[in-house]
């Protein structure tokens, strides 16, 4: 019940979660909600859960032991539009922890927040160590791991059929002409392959990634292979498999990470599995590969995107081209398991980025991640997930998600004019309080893809708006993805106009935006420690000025970065500027135009 | 922040959890926590993620589409002293669903919960289905599962030791006489065996129980058993294998399930593995079998409860006599998981009770969980774990927990007086709202057992407040469970004096206890649906009168238990009585007197 002492209401804490984990060196962090700026003191007391005094042959005394605990002062790591965030990290003597939270009103009333709720303060109820919330046993095996390499990874994707055409050998019949974008169809091939991904590393090199995404490579129909129907091979238009061999040690030559795309919700229906349905019906072997709601089974159809209201089989969305697999099937996982294993084994890739993974299922997934880090150590997972996903992310699934989530508030503030600075901020810090903090270290951060406009295109073109946006994500925890052909200057709308081919015409590249894109990854780069696992704090909010500050720190270091998303220009004080646009110094002052920015070192 | 309109800040629910879950018939369970006494009505508004209208060639127009999407209203299912809970089922045509909160503030202003928090209510925002929750695709290997039997169990708890003698040539050296029960010691041996089990069954059976659960029976050298030193042998002061089949098939005859009691979390220092580990310290082929924290190892000491405070090696607590066994070494869970079959294949076991189990890794539990599935439909794992336990019971680990939680609150009220009502139903309703509806009711209730002392004893000898509790504890959705003789009315303070050799003396049996247990099993297994998954709402909770009811309901049926906690005699309007104490019908009304109950039928 709401009183005027302190919003009992609002507190939440959940043990054995993103409330309560384990990181490196076996820190603890504890944190705590509680209401927006109702308190004036949270404090976390903890300590061994097997007290000395309470071992007693004579039990009638037990509740008179005392506990032997220690205090730690717990900092507000983050606020939304509701609610602060308390965050501590302890060190314990041993492998196991009672702990209970102290809290002090603004009118100094204290409480104790235990596992069954809150009640009101005293000496006696800490001594007695009032059922405290627990962390029975701290077991390696159960904590969340992230590779320390993605943490100070710059991504790159690719969607292969457009990045360059190494082969022509291998290309599809009635292929395009490379340079005729002007109306591309969702069905045309231009004859991208693994060849020319290799062919134009140097590019990647230069520009200062360290990591390559690739869209999905197997055997399919389709331009965009989401619609596998071989997960065992290459598509032959884009190579074969000692190509991709070549490219995988190309990259790893050069410090390059290779990540590829799974798609195990759904396969393509020109598989031999999904046509042994079609044809044998009930009869198939494969028949329990899918959802079957009803036999026959079966569509009849043309258009890329008709949908299939008849519900007889699961599909990936309404699209009957896209029969959903059966994952709890266990020879489907056997398939499945099997091909996770073998790019890992055979081509040594380092990560697996999973198509539609918030709809398999979870002991699915459980049983992946531990095929992937059987196969290799320090392997990456990352979930295409839109949405909230707290439960794939305990550390036995995936490492990271997709983080549109997380990019979209950005994109909805600087961007679409969706949310006010204060929301973006609110949102922003409140995702990242859905997630242990070596979570958000290892994010995907994605502005556009394949899958949607180009960011140039979403800012109409306004390059400075774009630099804007592409600075501020970069100081984000998780991890950034440049967009094959963002760093040209390349713009487009909507699928299929953001999947132009890339242009190699380097009279066409814009050394602006290369250059531009070549700073800030290597100052990501530079400061990834930092830029992943340091703390957040957003010092200046003007929804007035419009402008943003956001400083990270993490032990000496710090950066700052300043973001004028106003109409006006605005002054701060003079600072050691790392990466700017139309920003300029001013005598003792910076002065920054309206859709300008500072990266700052103090 | 906290407004006059609602307190925004109370409010959480967590996608994939206890506040999102499939029950039976795939119904979604949907809660939702808000302060409390603060709205005046809540909804959910739900529907397909992939919506037809926006599956569109035109991805530009993809934002104006309309959700598709029903209301359905939330019920009240809940309250604490701080907060309500929420919540509704409801079946979908399709296998997934996006959802949204429609909140309405007692001003009348609504309000949408989102996945991204609270915003104004719109039409807009609700057709544009803005940021939802999402339950993406329901599999039935992720739901939580409980096997029918478990809701409709009565335990009957055994401490083998103390039970009956049933082989006189089995017995350990010095065994006391049976009927010396004066002076118990810790370290006493009475001779109680698996054929004692066997020879009283009748007894069980006249009771009326259908489940037996035995605290450990395997090869240990101490009177409990908990230091066991063979898992795969039973201890021979029991009884033998074929004993112990016996036991197993003539429980099943009757109906009985029979669940053991497992020690995984460490085994007794007496054993071949870490009596090696003394001996050849490092060398020993089962050094990584334990938490060694540095070598050499070893403990000298004799008094059983001396701790051992140099943490060379991890124990249970502080006992240097219970080392802690390494279940993240391959070959300890191997050999743990060959237990775990082993007596489920080859004795046909209903369940394990895993004791301590809070301190062992999660990655242990899961694999463990998988084992006892494969290797018998239906079984029943229910953990130790004396903390809210969420993380354990999402379907993969444990069915249940031993409910102790739950339990202390009753006995902190009806007994300890540490408590008030209000107190009392607020900590219930909020330990019923940290997991799904069917693992509430799947708990093992225990109000005594070998480790605390009886509860005749906890109501210093006030057998109507004895009966009081009882009744009000087999009125909840956990599944109770007799310790061994309170149904003949024994008593005892804590160990060693709870486990006094069962009486046998027919003359020393109370049949008013007998009859009072009997009764109240009956009236538990005839109404196991009601009991375990009916609605809980407390109709009348009088602090000042002392008097208290709880109504059950599912369907048609209903059972209503009245409690007068008070000092003086109570009225209640005439209703349909199926279980009483105290109590007598006058006139129209019935007259409960303090320390008396009436559970009624509507």
């Amino acid at each position: 019940m709401y009183t005027d002492i302190m919003n009992k209401a609002a507190i939440y804490h959940r043990p054995e979660s993103e409330f309560a984990f384990l990181s490196k060196d076996n820190l603890v962090n504890i944190r705590l909600r509680t209401a927006l700026d109702d308190l004036v003191q949270v404090e976390l007391y903890f300590g061994d859960p097997y007290d000395l005094s309470t071992i007693s042959s004579d039990n009638e005394n037990e509740d008179k032991a005392i506990w032997k605990h220690e205090v730690a002062k717990m900092g507000k790591v983050a606020s939304t539009d509701t609610h602060d965030y308390y965050q501590v990290a302890v060190k314990l003597p041993h492998k196991r922890m009672h702990y209970l939270f102290v809290l002090t009103s603004k009118t100094g009333e204290k409480f104790i927040y235990t596992d069954r709720g809150l009640i009101d303060y005293s000496d006696e109820r800490i001594s007695e160590k009032y059922s405290p919330f627990s962390l029975p046993f701290f077991h390696d095996v159960d904590k969340y791991k992230t590779p320390e390499w993605v943490k100070s990874t710059v991504w790159y994707q690719i969607f292969p059929e457009r990045f360059a055409n190494g082969d022509k050998s291998n290309d599809p019949e009635n292929v395009k002409d490379w340079e005729d974008t002007e109306k591309i169809g969702r069905g045309d091939f231009y004859g991208g392959d693994l060849q020319g991904i290799i062919d134009h590393l140097d590019h990647l090199t230069e520009l200062g990634v360290n990591g390559l995404y690739l869209t999905p490579i197997f055997k399919a129909p389709s331009n965009h292979k989401y619609d596998t129907v071989d997960y065992m091979e290459i598509d032959p238009h884009f190579g074969d498999k000692a190509t991709f061999k070549q490219l995988v040690e190309d990259c790893h030559a050069r410090g390059i990470k290779v990540m590829l795309d799974a798609v195990f919700n759904h396969i393509g229906d020109k598989s031999l599995v999904w046509q042994d349905v079609l044809k044998n019906q009930e009869k198939s072997k494969y028949a329990d590969w899918f959802h079957i709601n009803n036999w026959p089974v079966g569509y009849e159809g043309t258009k890329e995107f008709e949908p299939n209201m008849s519900r007889d089989y699961e599909t990936f969305s309404y699209s009957p081209h896209m029969p959903k697999l059966n994952t709890s099937n266990p020879e489907v996982e056997e398939y499945l398991l099997a091909v996770a294993d073998y790019w890992i084994r055979e081509f040594d890739i380092d990560g697996w980025r999973l198509d539609v993974a918030n709809e398999v299922d979870h002991q699915f997934w459980k049983k992946f991640r531990r095929t992937c880090d059987v196969a290799k150590k320090d392997f990456y997972v990352v979930g295409e997930v839109w949405h909230s996903a707290q439960t794939w992310l305990n550390g036995d699934e995936f490492t990271a998600v997709m983080n549109y989530f997380y990019t979209d508030a950005i994109l909805d503030y600087f961007v679409k004019n969706k949310l006010s600075m204060n929301a973006m901020v609110s949102q922003l810090n409140q995702q990242l309080m859905l997630y242990r903090d070596e979570t958000n270290g290892a994010m995907f951060n994605i502005l556009d893809s394949h899958d949607t406009e180009r960011l140039l295109h979403a800012c109409a073109e306004d390059v400075d708006l774009f630099k804007q946006v592409i600075a501020f994500t970069y100081l984000q925890p998780g991890n950034p993805c440049v967009y094959y052909g963002d760093e040209i200057g390349m713009t487009g709308g909507n699928d299929p106009d953001c999947r132009r081919p890339m242009n190699w015409d380097l009279e066409n590249h814009n050394p602006d935006r290369f250059w531009f894109f070549h700073d800030l990854i290597a100052l990501r780069l530079k400061n990834s420690d930092l830029l992943t696992m340091g703390t957040m704090n957003w010092q200046f909010v003007s929804e007035e000025k419009g402008l943003i500050q956001l400083k990270r720190k993490l032990g000496n270091k710090e950066l700052t970065g300043t973001f004028n998303t106003g109409t006006h220009t605005n002054m701060i004080d003079l600072q050691k500027i790392r990466a700017s646009n139309l920003a300029k110094i001013n005598g003792n002052q910076i002065e920054i135009a309206a859709k300008g920015f500072v990266i700052s070192e103090s």
